[in-house]
């Protein structure tokens, strides 16, 4: 349930790119045809106008793009432009940068992602920065931290339904058992989080609601302000409901006094062609008021119709 | 340097098949012409043979083997036979077994494969096992082995030849430290092992030797019969320089009272299509005897001529 709307006949990469470059010339730049092609193309699509844009003006659209827009409404269109594993390259290594350091934007990559998605995230990691993701992220984190997100971006899910119902009642006993010890940085519960399939992982949490009467969210809200315990529910939303875990991060982005923009950005390029549907619909049933509206509100100028038009208004 | 010998002229998949169909026929089996057949193959070629059996004869190639041959022969062939992918899948399987419980063969398959061919060995795991890899090796290890197995087979390394000779210092000092105060088990330890590409690794050890004055092997001999350190230590040698660790795996099974002929078969098959011939060398080197006269000594029948064969000896 993408929200991305491309237009019923898709012009050439050519005609594409030769729009593209109108746009840029002279003084100014003309940001409406920017959006009228960029946010109205999918990915194997920007990925042939890049390519296109390159072997035709010698030039890499990305720069230009770049050189062209700025603060915002630049972010969104750079990010958007990549391909999913090359964006997805480029959040986890910001966010093992000192200043834009983010656990969660390393653990939404690692838990939403499918298993061959972030599988390309590692191969395109090792061919930007000529490194691999995990060690950025081992040497970048510590402690509880690093012991959980290590294993989390490494992982390989096997990604099939089958589910063993045995295996994930001894699992969500585990769970309780850890919890109620206080053991929330166990070896077994990283482990379980870190190597067991989607499904599987779903049939534990689900056992262990039936059978401990509460949703293992809520029992992971012992201390509500620590950091760890928030990054362990966060994970538990993004391996089985990532919708409402999204919900959240454009509530929250959306209700700070200043709006938080790069959450903003982030959450809108990365599901718009996967399940941003599905977010706008959790969020206008926990808030009453449609994403869309919240978004335009929150908003302005080109950065707000760069939203808008990959949130799928209006007519591709 | 692989071992393998193939025939000037390979015959086409179809001529192989029904050389072999004829090797099973009536009482008894021609074990000299699956071998002749077999044990001359490359990957591909094998694989070829396996696909052109089961859609000529509506058969599986493997299972009709597995019932014409027996006992260590029957392995060495099985196990040749498959996909090397298919087989390193097998052989971790095969190693989280209670009865054939072995971090040595996990570690072996974590630490000398390519990133591909590792990455290769988890998705053949998904497909035959319906889990994944990782989450097998988690369950069935623990304490400090699981610590260090379960990030080692996780790991999708840098495969570029670039070293950051200020980080390789760093880390050798890390390393240093850590031995120091007898913390092998550390997190960071752990952390640059699994994740550091392995010429960054190799220029690690290296300052450290030219650093602490021994090799950080030699280091990691306090108490030479602690499985952890072993496994450390052959860890190290794996990633740096595999052909001493099969060399002295190879030396221990043919030394051993009673052959270890699970090791031998496992270390000949894994490596005839890589680097046996480096081995080989190291082997002699370190014995003062060829590989192929210690073998030839320590085994017999068909099993003795299908390594023979995968060494490279006689003629294709």
């Amino acid at each position: 349930m993408a929200t991305l709307k491309l237009p019923s006949t898709v012009p050439s990469p050519s005609e594409d790119c030769e729009q593209l470059r109108k746009a840029f010339a002279g003084w100014g730049t003309n940001e409406d045809l920017i959006i009228q092609i960029l946010a109205h193309r999918n990915g194997a699509q920007r990925k042939k106008i890049q390519e296109t844009y390159s072997e035709t003006y010698g030039e890499d659209l990305l720069k230009d793009l770049d050189s062209e827009l700025s603060s915002d409404f630049q972010r969104a269109v750079l990010l958007w432009t990549l391909e999913p594993a090359e964006r997805d390259a480029y959040l986890v290594n910001e966010a093992t940068k000192k200043l834009t350091a983010s656990n969660w934007v390393i653990m939404e990559v690692a838990c939403t992602r499918s298993s061959d998605q972030l599988l390309c995230a590692r191969k395109a990691y090792h061919a930007k920065y000529k490194k691999s993701l995990e060690e950025d992220i081992a040497h970048h984190t510590s402690g509880d931290f690093r012991k959980l997100l290590v294993p989390l971006v490494s992982a390989f899910r096997y990604e099939g339904d089958e589910v063993n119902m045995s295996l994930a009642k001894s699992e969500a006993k585990t769970f309780h058992q850890k919890i109620c010890d206080k053991a929330y940085n166990d070896d077994e519960v990283i482990r379980i989080l870190a190597t067991r399939s989607k499904p599987q992982l779903n049939a534990t949490f689900n056992h262990y609601n039936d059978q401990f009467g509460n949703a293992i969210t809520k029992d992971l809200k012992a201390d509500p302000e620590d950091e760890y315990l928030k990054l362990l529910r966060s994970i538990i939303k993004c391996l089985t409901v990532p919708e409402k875990y999204y919900e959240k991060v454009l509530r929250l982005a959306i209700n700070k006094l200043g709006t938080d923009e790069k959450a903003l950005t982030r959450v809108v390029v990365t599901r718009a062609e996967v399940d941003l549907q599905r977010i706008a619909e959790e969020y206008q049933r926990r808030n009453s008021v449609p994403l869309e509206r919240a978004v335009a509100g929150d908003t302005s100028g080109d950065y707000e119709k760069m939203l808008l038009a990959l949130m799928g208004h209006g007519d591709a």
